[in-house]
């Protein structure tokens, strides 16, 4: 499985994913899920992938191909977001249809997207591109998306996410958001790659690897649970307890960087 | 869907469910899912229930009349929480194999159990049943089980529990991991019953019910969310950032005792 997550904050975008690939429980493997495409000055795209690694790969081949072949539409000749999302829906199901003609069996080709970027003069906006190709975009009330396995780090964006927080908060949010899964799911793996793009910088911004044993990274980890440890520390006791029984350290830090 | 969770600690047990059910979308009523089965000072038992509520009602229902005819084995007759977990995981299978033979579609009348208690004289213990009848029980590695939207609330278990927690923190763990889980799925929701049952005590235990507006649940959830702004407040700040930026309370605290 795969875990991807996409924020679009006033300040920027915070793009991160993880890298473990699995084809069956003993066929594991590391892969980069980010591939950004960058016209300094003029458009900044990340394109974030969770399914079938081939299509996911055929995907971003057609995507690159297509520029060298100045083939239209590409990701250079499109007007807007809306365009380069059902652009790459469009390929992403030609793919997938292309495999499945050649199957002999019932092989699941399907492949899903968080497409991001910003394009000189318009807003940063992220879509999420389904397997069928059509897309939603993240709104206010909601500026974040992810794929794959979503649910075990999406309690911490529900209560911290909105569009007014600051840039590298989304970023530190973002990396708990994928620490909490690491740690809980096994087929979500290091390294870990996150993004910060600044808005309107229309640069690659700043993309940043974080191994197994990362110093950043462990030292967040350690952070975190000592803060989730004072938090608990903080919750009201029930009336029949006694107020000096829950107090201190009980608990170890227990660092957890990859799990 | 459903959120039922089970914690066997050195001290004692906690329970903890949700209380909506589905039949539909359009068909949301409030059930009960927590049963429990007490005879002070012998043994103590609590059913937690998930998957198809007439499957999960006519189990309830046959361990009650089970025991009522004095047909053996009953809850009363078995000799430990192995023999009751079987008993149980016999008693569901039966049901569901009726209902399926009845039935003249493809319904899904599976359900799943956690079945936790205590007989005089031996341990606490917790199992998890399947639809197919059999169970697993918890460990000292990983002292719960969890049944239905297991995954939002996993997290800050997998971070917390240990055999060692004192046993009201380890509800206050329970309520927010319910928390944080009713407020990412709709489907899982209010009243949130509880139930913290101290070792060896052979009484029905304290058993505690949360109603969407309950003060005490309230104030967890905001003091729950104030430790989480100020455990996001001191993680460690990339090297490119300015210090003052990201400081004080840039969040308001919002409610969220019932998502």
């Amino acid at each position: 499985m795969t875990y991807c997550l996409a924020i679009n904050v006033n300040e920027g975008l915070v793009l991160c994913t993880d890298s473990r690939t699995n084809a069956g429980t003993d066929n594991v493997s590391v892969y980069s899920k980010m591939h950004n495409f960058v016209w300094p000055g003029e458009r900044f795209f990340s394109l974030l992938s969770a399914g079938n690694l081939a299509t996911t790969q055929a995907v971003v081949k057609k995507l690159n191909s297509d520029i060298a072949a100045a083939l239209t539409p590409n990701l250079l000749s499109v007007n807007n977001m809306q365009e380069a999302a059902d652009y790459l829906g469009m390929i992403s199901t030609q793919v997938q249809k292309l495999h499945s003609t050649r199957d002999t069996g019932t092989t699941n080709f399907e492949a899903t997207f968080i497409f991001a970027g910003q394009i000189a003069g318009q807003a940063p906006e992220v879509f999420m591109v389904y397997p069928q190709g059509n897309y939603i975009h993240e709104s206010n009330e909601h500026p974040f998306l992810q794929i794959g396995e979503i649910k075990y780090g999406k309690p911490i964006l529900d209560r911290v996410i909105k569009r007014d927080v600051f840039l590298e908060r989304a970023a530190r949010c973002a990396l708990v958001s994928m620490n909490s899964t690491i740690r809980s799911n096994v087929t979500v793996g290091p390294p870990v790659e996150l993004l910060i793009y600044e808005r309107d910088s229309l640069t690659a911004g700043r993309r940043i690897y974080f191994n197994e044993d990362d110093p950043f990274a462990r030292q967040l980890s350690e952070k975190w649970n000592e803060g989730l440890l004072m938090a608990l520390q903080n919750l009201p006791r029930f009336d029949w307890e006694d107020a000096n029984k829950d107090v201190g350290g009980q608990h170890r830090v227990v660092n957890f960087p990859s799990g």
